[in-house]
């Protein structure tokens, strides 16, 4: 059981604060339908601000299930995660609980309501927009959560797994500045994202630090999915001075700029160098193999596993905020560029 | 509830048979571990033969809870079941566990035992060679099974969901032949799956309506992975008379072939057509994209989340036996034979 050591605010307190009966209040908590939207609404802003935590009395039972929560199902690395969940959570006899949330508070809303008819150990959340009232939500209902590399500022009591987003991004600019490099463009993810500022800066840091200019022409900015990759490299590509080597902030966006490089007539290495950002399984196939900063999917996802389950029987955990190291991993896709 | 029209044994008859009490016979089927080894096997035995089902009184409670079993999660198709099960059972306000059993005995029978401690409204396996003592098990607990892309032969009142493996093996087959190929080497998956060996058959079948001899050098066995892939196409190629296109009996393999063709210092499509199975989503981004029989995973997925939900309301399904529709995408992986 989590020990709290701040003075906590009781159900009547709220009651008070929003001017309606307790047991309205309790109908709130407990996710009831039974009270208007406004005052709904109201209860939860007071509960939020005032960090209400169900009292608890007794040892929680033991639900047999951990919550892995996604926005969208539609990405190759979403499969990793869920293995390193499940190898966890299967091996404390745990079950996993996969949803998509598909990006709608509606949906989450009713993610969040289903948790109330069935009871879980915690719950996961990965690359998420986790809504302050949604946290409030299981906070409430006395719920761990752990963040997967999360997008956003997470809220100071979330504790949140990541990889060294901002290292991988130097050390693969890095390695293309030291094959020789001198103009290295950048496909960057969703700038509203964490870990794609992360990697942008990264990549700026390293120019910097080599006494080499930042050329914004040589930045485009993606979004995580092969299309955009593909058609950032070809902007690059059509430069009147192109780069030699394009360092993509993710694996997906990287294969779009192998099949833009192909359009053209190109050959990666030969022509252009490119870097990607994940190691995803398949990129030990593609062809040529890509050199990519290996970010260590599964183990985030094992991590974050442990970490809810050891808040779930109330224990600490040493850190709220944990980064997996990345390590660039050498393929085939780059090489020094050619004279000219 | 499922109407059972079949006499119903009941737990004193298997007591009688196996020599032992009632109570013993109920902490068989409710799991207990206070029985010993051989009592244990000898009593489920007799209710697998007797098809014993736990006697139903009431309406079972929602669990809010369906089970997703793959053997292993490491494929990148497995999260485009995952996707399908979950877009319906989302809809259903219905949670979706994930488990890996490793092909382990041990952790199936692990998975089962937590099964007991928590309810599900159905269970549907994934490519797995369901044992019959856990498909027995599940039967005495009332819980629906269905089976997606079964390998082995399903027990006769399993619900199954497949993919027309036949016709796409004979579709991508008999588009090489259209194109002019004579020679089309085929890389198989593991022969004791089932959907493996339709595949073959369906290329063994195009070849011999088209007149065209079955050239066993020409067919090489894999395992469904790229290694497998890049080196049974590698030794294709290294043949006498290689073949002029090559048919991989699954999306991973050919993107091994992809990588064995470009080390050979030849070009897909130029020096050599390559034809794949399953449309992964990252083949569209493969260079060049493949050509490939599509098998529609996700909805393979949200029908068997359909199927065993409907089979947890105890209604009936129309078919016991659903293979839906694969189809040939036609994209940049294949071209004739050079004259030659």
């Amino acid at each position: 059981m989590t020990v709290n050591n701040t003075p906590r605010v009781t159900i009547a307190t709220i009651a008070d604060l929003a001017g309606v009966s307790v047991p309205t209040v309790s109908r709130v908590i407990n996710g009831r339908s039974d009270v208007a939207v406004q005052t709904r609404e109201r209860v939860e802003e007071l509960l939020n601000r005032h960090g209400y935590r169900r009292r608890v009395v007794a040892a929680r039972p033991t639900s047999g299930l951990v919550d892995l929560v996604f926005n969208d199902l539609d990405s190759p690395w979403a499969v990793e995660i869920i293995r390193g969940v499940e190898d966890v959570a299967h091996e404390a006899g745990i079950g996993t609980v996969v949803s998509a949330i598909h990006r709608r508070a509606s949906s989450a809303r009713q993610w969040l309501d289903s948790l109330r008819g069935r009871s879980t150990e915690g719950v996961i959340f990965v690359n998420s927009m986790v809504e302050p009232s949604l946290q409030g939500g299981l906070r409430r209902l006395n719920i761990p959560l752990v963040l997967v590399d999360a997008d956003g500022i997470p809220q100071q009591d979330a504790c949140t797994i990541g990889a060294t987003n901002w290292a991988g991004g130097l050390s693969a600019t890095e390695y293309l500045i030291g094959l020789g490099h001198r103009r290295i463009g950048f496909i960057s993810g969703p700038p509203r994202l964490m870990c794609s500022r992360a990697r942008m800066d990264g990549y700026r840091a390293a120019l910097e630090s080599a006494g080499l200019p930042v050329d914004d022409g040589l930045v485009q900015q993606g979004d995580f999915y092969h299309e955009s990759g593909f058609a950032c490299a070809t902007r690059l590509l059509a430069l009147p001075e192109p780069p030699t080597a394009i360092f993509a902030a993710c694996d997906q966006m990287a294969l779009g700029v192998y099949e833009a490089v192909r359009q053209r007539g190109l050959r990666v290495p030969d022509d252009i160098s490119v870097v990607g950002f994940d190691d995803l399984p398949e990129v030990r196939w593609c062809s040529p193999p890509l050199t990519t900063v290996r970010q260590p999917l599964a183990e985030m996802g094992m991590l974050a596993a442990r970490t809810v389950l050891r808040l779930a029987k109330g224990e600490d955990v040493e850190s709220r905020r944990v980064e997996l190291a990345t390590e660039l991993v050498v393929r085939d896709s780059a090489t020094p560029p050619r004279e000219g």
